[in-house]
């Protein structure tokens, strides 16, 4: 990035302030961070056990350390989850599992009008917190970028967030995500969870076109792994088939989408459909970037890998990769790392 | 249909005929029929508890009060399931799982090339008998109409085969799943279990176009429901997220595929998105039969209800309901019923 679009101040929270950690709760993601760049993420199916959130929240938070005293900075995804009946009853049901796990400790809820809620008033108003947690990483990008016209760009595991920022504030539209999905600022691809039958109707087969099985076969998952963004991991087994995120186990997943198996389909043919899959993915978030009209962009989340490709695609000036800031961790958790750090500089200790 | 398009002869086994029962495993419905009209289907998540397949078909046959004397007709399409690491796999899993739900019945299976295997000699050669159910389907059909050319197109839960058949035999060119996806004459949709995301990109909402959530929202089935042509069901949970099959849980299954929930989508945008995913999948399976040149089709299966708007659609001059020659309940099971009576008629007794 030039030196017009270097961040301004401080992507961290201050070191002599009140600890806070950040939660985000996903519909297939728990995530937390302590804004100092410390993060941690934990897959957990919502949809499939909403009994089990507290203890998997207070599991998370043991796991974390997060020290007894520390406030929670709460934001949410996950009240879109089938479990719940409305967004509403999803908001009221992750706010009493959170104030469960948090065991005394205060806990503010992250509002899409840019306030801190307390439980009791956000459980009166969900629209207000429901998926609020882009606009967290979006404000944390527009008082580090303050110039000119950029966007955010969080690419996750499930949905990439595409949020424009101009001269320092948040232009986004879209106040809840049936608005942000039609003003293209969510975007529902993301590099690990994105089914392959979501993303193309056809895939590339030993020189023909051959339709794809409308299952969940594959995810996006195998096509990263394959083309060597994302790492093996046989403990994983949050896949399409619930076998191991190893290469094998994603080529013999590939094959399926087109009803072959590894008997007629190989390491070849896997990593000719993952580059076309990869190419569609990519042109699709750069569709969403490019109408814009940006001047720079930051990236974050795990798919920031693609900032290269995604940024000259779209005709961008200066991209930025955030992790380059301030790590790894806290980029795969931008937004729970953010509700740290804009709590930690807007509530301090007066709660 | 006008004369030159009756059927020519019984589209039932003889009713003095040994007995068989046709049996045809799915990857996510076990199907059963005895070749003279009765027929039932159970659904069995196979890739969710493979281990419990043979109890699964015990109880099918039981509560079909299945003969001890019948032998049993075998037929699959399950082997593809994501249990199982190859297709051959499979094949020799559901033989197994068959042979020890048979309780000494006598079993054959059904070979792509027209043949009556032995379990064992299945069990030698994988690719005969996988996913050769489509071809009873159309042998059976092809010994009805054996004039002129024609298609026979059996919709199901989760696929449609469209299998074109001239002067009596069947002209199809696809011998396994993967070929017979790019021949176009097997296409990955169907009236219940195809998730919206796999159909469409966007959907109409309130006089815009918004993207879908890549999620399994939603299904078919939903669509169906809602336009009448699928009943309501409380006791079916084969639904995207496991409520049942009703109307007010459909509506608000298509909400979540806009990241809406009932607050924000009522059951008239229900309907729009509803009118929307059935004429774009009405489509797909017209264009698999404009494919053909077809003087006449013949339907079967759940979504034959489609038939008058598919043959208008692809300019066929004589239309026929399966379920109109032998009830709705075989043309529900087409594969198993044909198996019945094509076993019935083949192998008699001579074991």
């Amino acid at each position: 990035m030039n030196a017009d679009h270097q961040p301004s101040a401080e992507w961290l929270a201050p070191s002599d302030s009140p600890r806070w950690v950040g939660l985000d709760i996903g519909g297939a993601n728990l995530k937390i961070a302590d804004g100092r760049g410390r993060a941690a993420s934990a897959a957990f199916p919502l949809w499939r056990e909403p009994r089990g959130l507290a203890t998997a929240i207070t599991s998370l938070l043991a796991n974390f350390a997060a020290p007894r005293e520390a406030s929670i900075a709460l934001t949410m995804t996950g009240e879109l989850a089938d479990c719940y009946a409305t967004k509403a009853d999803g908001v009221r049901a992750i706010i009493d599992a959170t104030l469960d796990a948090a065991e005394g400790r205060a806990v503010r809820v992250a509002a899409v009008d840019d306030r801190w809620l307390t439980c009791a008033d956000a459980k009166e108003s969900p629209p207000l917190v429901a998926a609020a947690n882009w606009r967290l990483g979006a404000r944390l990008v527009a008082g580090q970028f303050p110039k000119d016209r950029g966007v955010w760009v969080d690419i996750g595991s499930t949905t990439t967030d595409v949020i424009p920022i101009e001269d320092g504030k948040v232009i986004a539209v879209g106040a809840n995500d049936t608005a942000r999905l039609l003003a293209g600022e969510l975007v529902y691809t993301g590099v690990r969870r994105t089914p392959l039958c979501a993303v193309v109707d056809r895939l590339p087969y030993r020189g023909r076109e051959c339709p794809v099985a409308a299952e969940w076969f594959a995810t996006t998952a195998d096509v990263w792994l394959l083309l060597g963004q994302l790492p093996e991991n046989p403990s994983d087994s949050g896949t399409a088939d619930g076998r191991p995120l190893v290469r094998q186990a994603a080529v013999e997943r590939l094959a399926r989408c087109l009803c072959a198996d590894r008997d007629s389909f190989d390491v070849t043919d896997g990593l000719t459909v993952a580059r076309h899959v990869a190419a569609i993915q990519t042109a699709k978030i750069v569709g969403a970037l490019a109408r814009h009209d940006a001047e720079w962009a930051v990236f974050t989340g795990e798919g920031e890998f693609l900032a290269p490709q995604v940024g000259n695609n779209a005709t961008v000036a200066a991209t930025s990769v955030a992790s380059g800031h301030f790590g790894t961790a806290a980029s795969r958790s931008f937004p729970a790392h953010a509700a740290a750090v804009l709590a930690s500089h807007e509530l301090g200790s007066n709660l």
